[in-house]
């Protein structure tokens, strides 16, 4: 087992990773210091791990919360029945709850103990390669309003963060792959040496080699973990970890949750922005051509959807949560292994962004 | 104008207190950091104020937002109008909420200030009296869950705190003698000076006097800063400030919300809180009829509701956010002018205080 530590002061927690963790309920118990517990998880995950952390856990009056899986739930709706739960078991202040799944679990759970009783203790442990590598760790929790994606919500710490890399093995391969741009943006933002081991071993990766993973989700946990702590309400760097989520939200928010998985519209999103960049003569064609092929090697899509116009990426990114005082604010990259959070670039080459043909760039 | 300052570190904030204050738009505007406010409000207190701090802070860009009036109101779905109303006009992350009307207005645009985006600034203007002494400061914000009062919010602390005391002339009488209740509170809890001060006074208050509210409004302020400032997530001695709210939430939540005040259903519930502390042999006989007195000379009901029985309060107060690892905690007094918190007390006093005679004993 390896541990992390993520540095902020008073609510700095550890990152515990390894296989089969689920089944040691000694490393979550020392994190919980009430008699109750809530598991919030998913029909999907339940099945999978519910019944081994149930065991684990087996000193602890516990309610599993099982919710309806996917992205198109997780609203206002679904977070109720964890509150109508929650209550109606009579959980007090002193409760702990374990999310147990994706990152919609992590982010409506987090949410949820952040609001329940104005904040109870949490505690994460991600099933997916999304979620374990991103957003498990850092505190963002919410949910999806209507109009815009993960507006309403809280920033909002675990007391620790459990990944048991085994439970990849029941992820399927497009998950897989939606994780795997959340990795190689880490590489892409701030660890250039990073780029060339996963060039080395992205086949490895979606193979689901242990080490390999085991190595990724350490080394993405470090490098998220150290931007956290320098910048814990992403008024500075902290926005860098969003390189291509501006372009991917617009496109998830245009598609429908859910239609693309978050870590697509990512990939996607990463190629504009790579583009973009490439355009300011920030990046030369060559690293944007080297990202968009190992992106496209992990598995997913490199080109927006064929039905999307600028004008459709530019309402949907007016609302983005990156705006400030009406100023659209993006992710670039400098170079790779360095981005750069800015809204000082030509309204021209954005607009250029948005009408490039991704189709022929990427073949 | 008086000012107060609340001390929480880095979450530090004023309170201004002064008559016609809504209409000094630069005491707020030095608070917003933005171009963009959002001004929550409801149907009744719109007509008669929203006109003039619209006229006050002309130089912004803001967006009313005009809630239903009352308790029922206080609730996921009006909570989301205001989500709605902020997207539609697309607020970013540097917008302003400044809560203009009473406790239900203010913890909800609180809690929607703690939600937005993750968090935006939030300043509170209170209309009412009972806002002003108690629910504008120290950051508790929330909605109502059909299971259980400000089941669901944040800490969530205001970049300022505007009271203009002549909001006071509009204020039904029955709700100026609510907001009473709240005042005579901190005479009971920790200020008995003030508890002589209030029995020469009462008649004042109860008829409007600018000179005896302002002083009235300070020191409950002042006392509230003070236990705020000592205990900010209520871990301890804030939750003094709940004399008789455990009792009262019982009896808001057996009436449904809105038919009896907050501050009347603190006032009986006061009334149990110290017959309970007299028969523990804390407090005199004669020192719980001088405070029923009082309450009564307020305008306050000091029998909890007739219809209500022992089981009724005792299953209301189960899921009471002062239940900790299932044992009630309760506030009660050790004598006028101190308040404990405690759950060390024979269950059998407690049965006896829910089944008191009220109308006999408060003769």
């Amino acid at each position: 087992m390896q541990t992390l530590q993520v540095d902020l002061g008073e609510r700095s927690y550890p990152i515990l990773i390894g296989e089969q963790l689920i089944d040691r309920g000694e490393l979550l118990a020392c994190h919980v210091r009430g008699k109750q517990v809530a598991i919030v998880t998913n029909d999907t995950v339940a099945p999978l791990y519910l019944e081994r952390l149930l065991q684990s856990l087996s000193e602890f009056r516990i309610t599993p919360i099982v919710l309806p899986d996917g992205e198109a739930h997780k609203n206002w709706q679904t977070l109720q029945l964890i509150f109508d739960a929650l209550l109606a078991a009579r959980h007090d202040r002193n409760t702990t709850i374990i999310a147990l799944g994706g990152g919609v679990i992590g982010d409506m759970a987090g949410f949820a103990a952040a609001s329940y009783q104005r904040g109870v203790d949490f505690i994460q442990v991600p099933t997916t390669l999304l979620s374990q590598v991103d957003s498990s760790v850092g505190g963002k929790t919410g949910i999806n309003h209507p109009l815009g994606k993960n507006m309403i919500g809280a920033f909002y710490q675990p007391q620790a963060v459990l990944i048991d890399t085994a439970t990849l093995a029941t992820l399927p391969a497009r998950e897989l792959s939606a994780g795997l741009a959340e990795v190689i943006k880490y590489g892409l933002i701030c660890d250039e040496p990073f780029l060339g081991w996963l060039e080395d071993n992205i086949d490895r990766l979606r193979a689901l080699d242990q080490a390999a993973l085991t190595e990724a989700i350490h080394r993405s946990c470090e490098a998220k973990a150290k931007v956290v702590g320098a910048d814990e309400r992403e008024s500075g760097i902290r926005a860098t970890l969003n390189l291509g989520h501006t372009f991917g939200h617009a496109i998830e928010t245009h598609q429908g949750y859910g239609v693309w998985l978050h870590g697509e519209a990512v990939s996607a999103g990463t190629v504009m922005a790579l583009e973009m960049s490439s355009q300011l003569g920030w990046i030369s064609t060559a690293d944007r051509g080297r990202a968009v092929r190992l992106l496209s090697r992990a598995g997913l899509p490199v080109v927006p959807p064929a039905d999307m116009r600028a004008e459709d990426f530019l309402k949907h990114m007016a609302v983005d949560k990156k705006v400030l005082n009406g100023q659209l604010r993006l992710v670039l990259l400098q170079r790779l292994g360095e981005a750069v959070v800015t809204s000082d670039f030509p309204q021209e080459v954005l607009e250029a962004t948005l009408n490039v043909n991704y189709d022929a760039l990427t073949q």
